[in-house]
Parts: C-alpha cells; sequence; structure tokens
C-alpha cells in the first residue's frame, strides 16, 4: 500500500507557487458550490505516521478553503457522555451536515489500530472491525457523502530526521513529546497493523489515499488537487443513484406471512389483566432498578398501523418507572438540521445513556414501512436500510442496550372500528387525520412491507416480537411481558465485549 | 410562603374520580393547541421537600396528558461536557422547544439550595445567585416561555409520616434511603433556606406555585387543573407583547461618537506588518498552549459591516492555532430546531470547552445590529437585549471564559472600494450579494445601533475592542495583539470563584 509512497516525491517551490493561487480559488469555488448544492457532506479523514504531516495539512486547508465551512474534529479520551454510549456514537454526533467539510484528526480507525498494536484485540476480533467499517462507510456514501481518507506516509529514517527537525526549530518542538519518539520505536509494527486495516477498507466507494508526507509542498498539492477533484467530480455526478436492485423480494406461494397466521383476537379478561399488568409492571420496576441496569440500557421500538395501540403500551409501560430514566421519542417528519444528515442519525441523537431508557413511538423503520410505500425514496435506499439498521441495532447491542422491538398488529375492521371511535370521542380527535384514512388505502402495501422487515430486521440480537393486537389488554400485557423477559434475561448475562471494553476504555487515544 | 399550605388540604375519592376524566381531555386539549401554535416552550420545575410528592406529581402528569410532547429532565451529577462549561449551560440544552412541556425534576434552583444549605455559599453570594436565576427566567420569559415552579410543602410530621409510610410498602421501599431520613434531621434549615430563595424568586413573570403534598388527590388535583389554566391562559392570551419601553435612547448633542472619533486610516508598513503578525502569532501559539489555558476557555465575537474584513481577522488568528482545538462558527439564519428556542440557545450551543476556542463570525449581537435594523424583532425586544447578553456574556466569564469581541470599523468609501473589487474576483464574486449592496444604504442606522451596542455592553469582563480598519494589516494585528493581551492578563489572574467551583462540583447532587 505505501510503494508509491516511498520516491522522495517532491515539488519545487516556483512549482509551488505557481499553483496555489488557481488551487485555493478553485477550492473555494468548490466549496460555495457545495454549500449551493446542500446535498453533500464532505468528510476527510487526516491519518498516518507521526511527523508525516497531519496537522500541517489541516492548517493549509484552512489557508486554502473558506474556513467557516470546515470543523475539525478531535476525538482525544472520549466525554463520559460518550463513554456511556456505543463507540461510534460520537462519530455521528460529529458527522458534518450537507454542505460543510468535516476533518477528522482521529477517527473510526484510531481505536483498532491502537488496540491492536496494544494486542488488546486478536486479529479476529480486528477484521470484525474493520466489516462494521467498511459497512458504516459504506452507508455514509450511500447517503451522499463523500469520503477522502488520508494516510501520510513516511519511511522510518524520514520519520526520524522529521522529528529531529520539529525538536530543532522552537516553534515546533513542543509538537515533539516522548510519546512521538516511543512511536518512532513502534513503526514497523503500526506499518503491518496500518497495512492490514488500511488493505482491508480500501473500499471502492472509499478507498485510501496515501501521501508521501516528507515534502511539505509536494504534500500540501496533492491533498489540495485531490480534495478539489474529488469534490468537483461528485459536484458534476448526476444525482440520481444507479445502484443496482435486485430483483423483488419474493413472497411464500402460499399467501401464509408471519402477519396472516396471527391470531388477532386473543383475548384476556379483566381480572386477568388487572393481574397480570400488576405483576409485569411491579416487575419492570424492578428490573429499571436492577443494579445490573446501571452498566446496560433499554431501547424499545414501537411500531404498528394507526391506532393499533403504541401509546396505550407505552403508557402501561411508563406507569413502571420513574420519569426521570425515561423519555419518550415520538418520530414525526425530520427537522432541518435532521434532513442535512444520514437518516439514522436522527435515533442516534436519542440513543440513551446507561441506566436509561427511551421508547420510540415510530422509529428508523420509517425507513422501510412508511418511506417504502410512500415512495419517498428509492427502492434501492430502502433495501440497503435493512442492512443498515441491522448494523446500527448491532452498535447498540453490542455496547450492551437491550433492543426491543414491537409490531403491534390489529385487522382492518379494528382499525376501522378505532377510527369511528376516535372520531366520537373529543379528546382523541386530534389522533384521526385525513392521512390515517389515506394510509388506510395502501394496507395491502403496509402489509407486505411489514413481512419483509420482520424476515430481515429480526435478528437474534434484537428480535421483533409480534403483537396480536385486536384486544388492547392482551397487546399491553404481552408487550410488558416481553420487555421484562428480555431485560430479565440479558441482566443474568454480561455481554463478552464489555468488559474488555470497560479495562481498554480510560486509556487516551491518540488522535 | 408555606402558610397556605399546612391547612391539611384533601380531596375526597368521589371528587377526585369526578374530576379526572374532564381534567385529562382537557389537558390534552391544551397540550395539542400548544403544538399547534408552536410559540410556547412550557417549564415545569418540580420541587419541594422529600416526600412531598415530586415523583408521583410527574408520574400523574405522563398519566393524563399526551407522554410524546413531554420530556422529563433530570440532574444529577453533570458530566465532564458539563462540568467544562457554565453552569447554566446544562439546563441551556434541556430546555424545551416551542410546543412541548419540558418538567425539570431538578432545576437551576437545586444548586444554590445545596451549596447554601451546606454552608459553602454565603447569603450575599446567594442573593447573587438569586439575582442571576430571576434575570434567566425573565429571559426565558420575554422568549414566550410559560415558567411554572412547583414547590411541594410537607410539615416536619408530615414528612415523617409520608417517609414511614414509603418504607412500609414493599413497591416504593426502595424510594426511602439514608439520604432522605438525614434530610429530614435538616428540614428546618431547608425551610429557611428554600424560605429566602422562594421569597426572592416569586416574580411576577414567574411566581412560586407551593402546594401541599400531603393528600394525594389534592396535590394531583391542583398541580392539574394549575397547568391546564395556565396553559389554557397563555395561549388565550393576545400575542403582541405590550412590554413597557423607554424613550427612544439618546444621542450626543455634539454628533461625537465610539465610531466617528476613530481614525480609520491608520497604517502600518508591510515590514512593520510583518514582524508584527509573525510576533503575535507567535505569542498566541504559546498562549493557547499554555497549562493554565486548560482551566479557560476563549471566545472571540468578530462584528463588523460587511467587506470589513472580519474573516482575514479570523484567518491570521488561526494560522496560529491547532485545529483541533478551535471552531469557527458563522453565524447565518438560525434553523427549524433553533427557532424554536429563545435566541441565545443557537449560541450556547457553541459554548467552547476548557482549553478550547470558538470564533464567532457574527454572533448574538445580530439581535442589537441587524434584528433591530431591519425590525426582525420588536423594539422591546432588542432593547432587553442588551441585559440579557451582559448576563449571558457574565456567565462565561464567570466560568473561566475569557470573552474578546472586535467590532471592526471601515468608511462608508472603504466598503464601496471593497465591494468593487470583490466583484472584480472571481473566488470573491460569492461574497457580495445584493443583500450587501442593500444594507449600504442603511448605513446610517447601523452607525447608530453599533454606538448604542457598544455603549451598553462593553463591560469590564467583556468589553468592546474598536477596530480601525479601513487598514487590512492594521486590523489584523490589532485584533491579535488584542487577544494576547486579554489572554495573557487572563492567565495571570485565577478568577475568583474558580476555586470554590471546583472543589464543590465534584460532589454528587440531591435530584
Amino acid at each position: 500500500m505505501f510503494e508509491s509512497a516511498e520516491l522522495a516525491h517532491s515539488i519545487d517551490k516556483k512549482t509551488y507557487k505557481a499553483a496555489v493561487p488557481g488551487l485555493r480559488a478553485a477550492l473555494q469555488d468548490a466549496q460555495y458550490e457545495l454549500k449551493e448544492n446542500g446535498k453533500i457532506p464532505v468528510i476527510v479523514l487526516v491519518s498516518g505516521q507521526d511527523g508525516a504531516g497531519k496537522g500541517e495539512t489541516i492548517n493549509i486547508l484552512y489557508e486554502w478553503m473558506d474556513p467557516r465551512f470546515i470543523s475539525t474534529l478531535a476525538f482525544s479520551e472520549p466525554s463520559d457522555e460518550e463513554r456511556d454510549r456505543p463507540p461510534i456514537w460520537r462519530y455521528w454526533r460529529a458527522l458534518p451536515p450537507k454542505g460543510r467539510v468535516g476533518i477528522f484528526a482521529g477517527s473510526w480507525y484510531s481505536d483498532p489500530i491502537r488496540q491492536r498494536l496494544q494486542n488488546e484485540i486478536s486479529l479476529h476480533a480486528l477484521d470484525a472491525r474493520i466489516d462494521q467499517i467498511n459497512r458504516f462507510e459504506a452507508m455514509l456514501v450511500n447517503e451522499g457523502a463523500l469520503i477522502l481518507k488520508f494516510w501520510f506516509h513516511l519511511t522510518k529514517d524520514g520519520q526520524r530526521a522529521r522529528l529531529k527537525a520539529l525538536e530543532k526549530d522552537p516553534r515546533t518542538a513542543w509538537r515533539v513529546t516522548k510519546w512521538n519518539w516511543d512511536r518512532l520505536k513502534t513503526y514497523d509494527e503500526l506499518q503491518d497493523v496500518a497495512g492490514h486495516i488500511l488493505r482491508m477498507t480500501n473500499t471502492a466507494w472509499a478507498p485510501w489515499i496515501v501521501v508521501e508526507g516528507t515534502d511539505d509542498r509536494f504534500r500540501s498539492l496533492s491533498v489540495g488537487k485531490i480534495l478539489l477533484d474529488a469534490m468537483k467530480h461528485r459536484l458534476a455526478s448526476p444525482e440520481s443513484s444507479d445502484a443496482p436492485v435486485a430483483p423483488p423480494l419474493p413472497r411464500n406461494i402460499d399467501g401464509k406471512d408471519v402477519l396472516t397466521e396471527l391470531t388477532l383476537d386473543r383475548v384476556l379478561s379483566k381480572s386477568a389483566f388487572e393481574t397480570q399488568l400488576a405483576k409485569w409492571q411491579g416487575r419492570l420496576a424492578e428490573l429499571v432498578r436492577d443494579p445490573r441496569f446501571k452498566e446496560r440500557s433499554l431501547v424499545c421500538v414501537f411500531e404498528g398501523s394507526d391506532a393499533a395501540g403504541k401509546g396505550g403500551a407505552i403508557r402501561r409501560m411508563i406507569a413502571a418507572m420513574d420519569a426521570r430514566q425515561y423519555q419518550i421519542v415520538p418520530v414525526a417528519a425530520p427537522t432541518e438540521e435532521e434532513r442535512a444528515q444520514p437518516y439514522l442519525w436522527r435515533f442516534w441523537r436519542h440513543i440513551p445513556r446507561k441506566g436509561r431508557v427511551a421508547m420510540f413511538d415510530r422509529s428508523w423503520y420509517g425507513r422501510v414501512l412508511v418511506e417504502r410505500v410512500e415512495g419517498f425514496c428509492s427502492e434501492a435506499d430502502w433495501l440497503r436500510a435493512y442492512s443498515e439498521i441491522n448494523d446500527f441495532e448491532h452498535d447498540l447491542t453490542d455496547s450492551g442496550a437491550i433492543v426491543v422491538k414491537f409490531w403491534l398488529q390489529i385487522s382492518a375492521d379494528e382499525q376501522l372500528r378505532r377510527f369511528k371511535e376516535r372520531q366520537k370521542i373529543e379528546v382523541k380527535q386530534f389522533k384521526i387525520t385525513d392521512e390515517d384514512w389515506r394510509n388506510r388505502e395502501k394496507w395491502d402495501d403496509y402489509h407486505r412491507a411489514v413481512c419483509d422487515m420482520v424476515d430481515r430486521t429480526s435478528t437474534g440480537e434484537a428480535p421483533w416480537t409480534l403483537v396480536e393486537a385486536n384486544n388492547k389488554d392482551f397487546a399491553r400485557v404481552k408487550v410488558l411481558r416481553t420487555v421484562c423477559q428480555r431485560l430479565s434475561a440479558a441482566l443474568e448475562s454480561v455481554p463478552a465485549n464489555n468488559k474488555k471494553r470497560a479495562a481498554v476504555k480510560k486509556k487516551p487515544e491518540p488522535s
């Protein structure tokens, strides 16, 4: 991976001076066009050997471009708010919105590289991380991002010379610490690990760009031109994604599916309901106050057709909990700031800390339900969403979150009855709109979308629970019982990754 | 303050049962109207004696209202991200947007009450905090918020009885800890401190509502009715604020003002510029890397008419710093999420952590500049902004931030020259729009607004520096030199509050 960056590249002063003004003007033009266009976030990763010019490169980009539309994100030791959530959360919250450039000084590569260097993770575990990274970057690119991953390279001798030069100059001496000299000792190991990671993450959608770091002018001019060309190319590319799409998802030829096989009218007597409700609410109250829950979190997803009883089920849950411990997240149309980010961003921002509960009244599954049925996104978009969602939920469960997902199913007749009832009751009139009646007409489309959703996103870590909901009492008890059983099972088991991670997290991270 | 809440109020079961359904429906209606209206955030503080029903009240509100449009904010020990910023920051980030209800379980009152109880602050210091709180709440109310401050009261005997009852019931026993019993011992002290604080913060715009906590039905019904009436009253009130406004701000009768007295054409030779630039950039590089800066932060404000050179001054500053340490915040039109909050909210969200730098390219002064001149807000709004801004900057400096504010002044002729020049240079064309030409027509209005702004917001802690900017080199050096001198002076002195606060912060806070 590094061969072309060991050729002693250099650019003479005259060539450099002649090239800069034009490049600078073009970069700024591209920035304004990007801002105008408003559809592309530019993500620039700056990584590589120490002394290879990472900091200098960032500075030169600020000098050449309009600094108002650039942010630099530094990731030193995670804050406690970050440590209480999945490791990728801190990168999600730092993503630049569409139209802006975000420079990552340190990135989702820093941790795996460091952990592997310090022998904290096996090659096998590393490859699992690499796979996660590739999928994460693919998602970003599919959501419109332009990703440029720079690796600045130096030979071992080059690095030594460079550190010495920095140390000699009083203006830069502060930048060289014992840590840097220690890193020189592990130069070969870093090259090995980085070489492996770069090779495995050198994807078609986000390839690595290795730049020789020895000559300042060569490095700066290279980065400037590469960034410019990438932005121009992306701005000139036609918008419509020609992503290959598989033939339509097949259906079972006998007409049976997970929804048709439900017995929607399961009943529960009033007295049985009272007993069960008290039992499971009491149990839930205990579980969320269990000391072991302090290291976990609970993420509940409520999906279901209109009037299926999502709100009622949530109410029965919160009755057992302390309001300071949970948040209800009603999912409606995304805001302006949310539209400027990948579609999962607006859910990531509500992911609870350890010891807390989030209940999503509708969720990220909107992508494969309403957005699919109403055509709000392309077929390629919702098709890829299945695996993106699985990855997202894997990030959650992997860090100790318990993800419980409910689909509340009612019959078309029951829905009609509830709609009519709502129109009669003053306080519930708000709940019934023209849109609800329109959605009803697409009953079959939704039915199909739900079956596909369940088939493709019910995983071992985050299974769907289908709730027969014609009888509200039955549904509410089933929801409560399921939450308790999942919580209880999870608290009995400590996730494999957790212990190791807790030990690792405290150490400072190279930026 | 507590007399009316020691009368053994109670509501019988029958009255309660008869009242609840109507109240519930009315509360939900009010919520939907509030959401529809979209202009009023409802802030409910829930505070009072332990065992007086704080938690129960929150639960009953969730039961009666639509929980999707309520958030409960709990404030236990601040996170490190919160500790690195002014204490009020955590409340700012938790404010409910317009149309929603935010319940504060713990609030900006918790800290002063606890600190006074533990004798950590003097009565004098407490009164200063009280004054800050009153001003903060006044600002919220002026920005459209409806604030309901509940204090749940119990007699000492009542509290003892209540704790015993809670302890006896296995469902609630977990809620009573040694801490609660300890609090009973300090009942009288708490009553004293709370009595003083409640009296001093019992303002016309956000009065306290003391509710007797003994009888559950009385308490719940009281809170429900009070909240309902307050929401209905506020929704029915005419929107136009009839805030009294003073006569127009006077001008000096001799035509002299802080801007006319500037010598705009101060010159600096090219060689003097090079020397000075290198000198002050070097100094800035040292200062932001000074270990003492790790406990401070730097907030720079750049204001000035179009083409005055704000961007150029910022560029010269960042050349001396590490991109990982600073953020440039370009201030444009607020986003949808920002419009749903008080106007200072969108600046609070960019306030840097300790050890970091934020440079605002335009700022919160837009309120008294463009918004005043263009009539985007009422006269009462921008008139009150002067003191709100001073309070805001006091919050910053009080917690160790160094606030440096620049007004870059150019002459009308110089601006015209620069506009024309920009139109010629390709890369700068974006910088000149029709709006710039329109703004030029209001030169005199802006001139006046700037003079008023400087007079009213140049404080000892956060003074304005007027920069003669017809000569760009002179202006850039003056900006750099001023930042260095302010930083240097600040690092020599440790803010009075800092030591005490550092000692206090680590203790857990009652929620």
